[in-house]
C-alpha cells in the first residue's frame, strides 16, 4: 500500500476510535459526520452490488467503499471505478463458499479502516448454465441445486455478516446520516412464503426464505445486545441484470427496472433506516412484504 | 419376499386402480374404502416417526404402512412393531442424504404397493453431539451446520416427496376418510420468521422456513395439476423425544407433550384435512401457525 494512502485510511480509524471512546453510545457526532462512511459491498462485481458501489462512491465525497467480488482482476466494472475514485474505493477478493476469504477480508478491512457502517449483500444466484436452473416443476428438483442455492444466497451473508459484525459495532452511524450501521441483505419478494402463489423457482426461493429466517434470527440479537447496527432485508424490485435476462420476456417494461433506479430507492431506504426498522423486509418502494 | 406377502399386497393395488379408472376423480368409494389405506412414515425409527407407525397400526386394522429408517437392523421400536403388525408393516431403508435410497424406496414401495395415500415426513436433526449445536449467538454460526441442517430438513423431505409424487397421485383419498392423499412434513413453530422473537438455533429456524417454503411451492402445484394430493406442515408441540432432550429444563410441565398425544392431534388434523388446507402451516391444536 503506498503511504499516503495508509495514512488517509487508517488516521480516521484511529480519531473515530477516541470519539467512540469519548462519547460512549452516542456514536453519531457533527465531527464524526465530517469523516464520512465505510460502506462494504459485497458481491459488487456486476449488477446491482456494481451500481450500489458507483452510487455510494458518487453520492457522499467522503465515503469511502470496499467492493468485494471473487475476481478482482476480471471485474472491469470495479476496475473502471477505481480508476476515477481511487483512494475512496477498495477491492477485496470474497467467495461466499470459501469462508476463508470471508475472514480474510474482515482482518484487511479492519486493519485498513478499523470499522463499517454500512455492509450490503448484493449477491446472488439464480441460474448458471449446465449447473443451477430455476425449477419449473417438483419433479425437475436436484439436490445439488438446493444446496448451492442455499450456500451462496443464505449461508454466505450470513457467515459475511458473522465476522463483519465486530466491525460494524465500532462503526454504528458514526460518519452517516443515520444512528446506527446496517446490514442489508439483498433478499427478493419470491422468497416471501406467504406471498408465493406461482410455485417454482424452489431452490430460489427455498434459499432467500433461509436468509430472511437467518436476518431475522440476526436482527434479535442485534437489538438484545443494543448494539448500534441493524439489519434489514431488501426486495429491488425486477430489475435489468444478468440475473434476471433470461426471465424478462413476461415482465412489463414499466416494471423492469433499471439498476440505477432501484439501487437509488434501496440507498434511500437505507440511508433512513432506524433502530426500529430492525428485522424487516422491504421492498424497493419502502413497503413491508409479509414472510 | 413371502408369496401370501405378495398376493396381499399387491392384488389390492390392482383393484384400486380399476375403481379410479372407473369413477374418474372420484376416488373416495366405499369399495375402495375396505382396503384400508397405505401410509408411509419417514424417520421411523424412533421419536415422533415411530409414534405415527404405531397409531397408524392400531387405529385402523386394515391399514398398510411402510415405515423408512437409515437403519433398519437397528430400529429396535420398529422390529417390536413388526412382530406385531408383520403383514401390515413393511420396513425400508431410507436415507435422506442418499437420494439412491429414496428412489430404490419409491421404487419398492410402487411394486408392493402401487401407491400412497399418506407420507409423513418425520425425520428430523436439530443438535448432534460434536457435529450440529444449535446455535446461540452469531458468532457460533458454522457453514458446516447450516448445510447439514439444510440437507437432512429441508432438502430431504422435498426429494422423498418428488419419488412418492407418482405413488400419491394414483393413491389420492382412495381406503382413507379423506379426499386426497396428504403429504405432512414435520416443521417446527421455530421454523415460522413472523414468530421469531428469541433468535438463535439459526441452522434448525433456516431449515425450517426453507422447508415451510418448499412445501409451499409443491402445494401450489399439487393444486395448479388438480392432483388428489395436498401437502401440509405441522408443529407438533414440544414433545419429549431425544430431538428434545437437550433442552427440556426450561419447559413447563404442562408444556412438555408426550409423543402419544402430540401423534394422536396430529393424525387428527391429517385424517380431516381436506383440498383448503393444501399449502397450510399448523400447529398441534389445529391453530395456523404466521410464515
Ligand atoms: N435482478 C433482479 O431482478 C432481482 C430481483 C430480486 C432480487 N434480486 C437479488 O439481488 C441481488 C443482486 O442480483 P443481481 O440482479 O445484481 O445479479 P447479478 O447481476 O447476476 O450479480 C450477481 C452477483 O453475485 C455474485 N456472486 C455469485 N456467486 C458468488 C459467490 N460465490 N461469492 C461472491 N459473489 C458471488 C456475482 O459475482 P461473479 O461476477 O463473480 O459471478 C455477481 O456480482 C441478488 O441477491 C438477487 O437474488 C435480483
Ligand atoms: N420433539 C420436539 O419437541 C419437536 C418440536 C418441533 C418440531 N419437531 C420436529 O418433529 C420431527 C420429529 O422429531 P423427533 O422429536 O421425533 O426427533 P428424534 O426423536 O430425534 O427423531 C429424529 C428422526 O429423524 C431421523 N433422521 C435423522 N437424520 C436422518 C436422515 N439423514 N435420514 C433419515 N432419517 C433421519 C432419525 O433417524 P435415526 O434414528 O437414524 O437417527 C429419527 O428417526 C422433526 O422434524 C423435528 O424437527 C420436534
Amino acid at each position: 500500500m503506498k503511504l499516503h494512502l495508509l495514512h488517509q485510511c487508517v488516521f480516521p480509524t484511529i480519531r473515530l476510535r477516541s470519539i467512540i471512546k469519548l462519547r460512549g453510545s452516542s456514536f453519531s457526532t457533527s465531527a464524526s459526520k465530517r469523516e464520512g462512511g465505510v460502506s462494504m459491498v459485497q458481491g459488487a462485481s456486476r449488477g446491482l452490488g456494481l451500481e450500489f458501489v458507483k452510487q455510494l462512491l458518487v453520492k457522499n465525497s467522503q465515503e469511502h467503499v470496499i467492493a468485494t467480488c471473487r475476481n478482482p482482476n476480471g471485474a472491469a466494472g470495479l476496475i473502471e471505478l477505481k480508476n476515477k475514485f481511487s483512494e475512496r474505493l477498495h477491492i477485496q477478493r470474497l467467495d461466499l463458499t470459501i469462508e476463508s476469504t470471508i475472514e480474510e477480508s474482515a482482518k484487511a478491512i479492519g486493519e485498513r479502516y478499523g470499522h463499517l457502517n454500512l455492509l450490503v449483500n448484493a449477491s446472488g444466484i439464480l441460474s448458471i448454465p449446465d449447473v443451477i436452473h430455476p425449477e419449473t416443476t417438483l419433479t425437475k428438483i436436484e439436490r445439488s441445486s438446493l444446496l448451492l442455492a442455499y450456500e451462496v444466497n443464505a449461508v454466505g451473508p450470513i457467515l459475511v455478516t458473522k465476522h463483519m459484525w465486530p466491525l460494524l459495532k465500532v462503526g454504528g452511524g458514526v460518519g452517516t446520516e443515520r444512528d446506527v450501521a446496517v446490514v442489508a441483505n439483498i433478499s427478493a419478494r419470491v422468497g416471501s412464503i406467504g406471498d408465493n402463489r406461482l410455485g417454482g423457482w424452489h431452490s430460489y426461493r427455498s434459499s432467500k426464505a433461509a436468509l430472511n429466517q437467518l436476518t431475522k434470527c440476526v436482527s434479535v440479537e442485534f437489538a438484545r445486545k443494543k448494539d448500534p447496527v441493524i439489519c434489514i432485508l431488501l426486495h429491488p424490485g425486477t430489475v435489468d441484470t444478468d440475473l434476471s435476462k433470461p426471465f424478462q420476456k413476461n415482465v412489463p417494461k414499466d416494471k423492469l427496472f433499471t439498476k440505477e433506479f432501484s439501487v437509488q430507492r434501496l440507498l434511500g431506504i437505507i440511508n433512513s433506516s432506524k433502530s426500529h426498522d430492525n428485522g424487516k423486509f422491504f421492498a424497493w418502494d419502502g413497503k413491508e412484504i409479509p414472510w
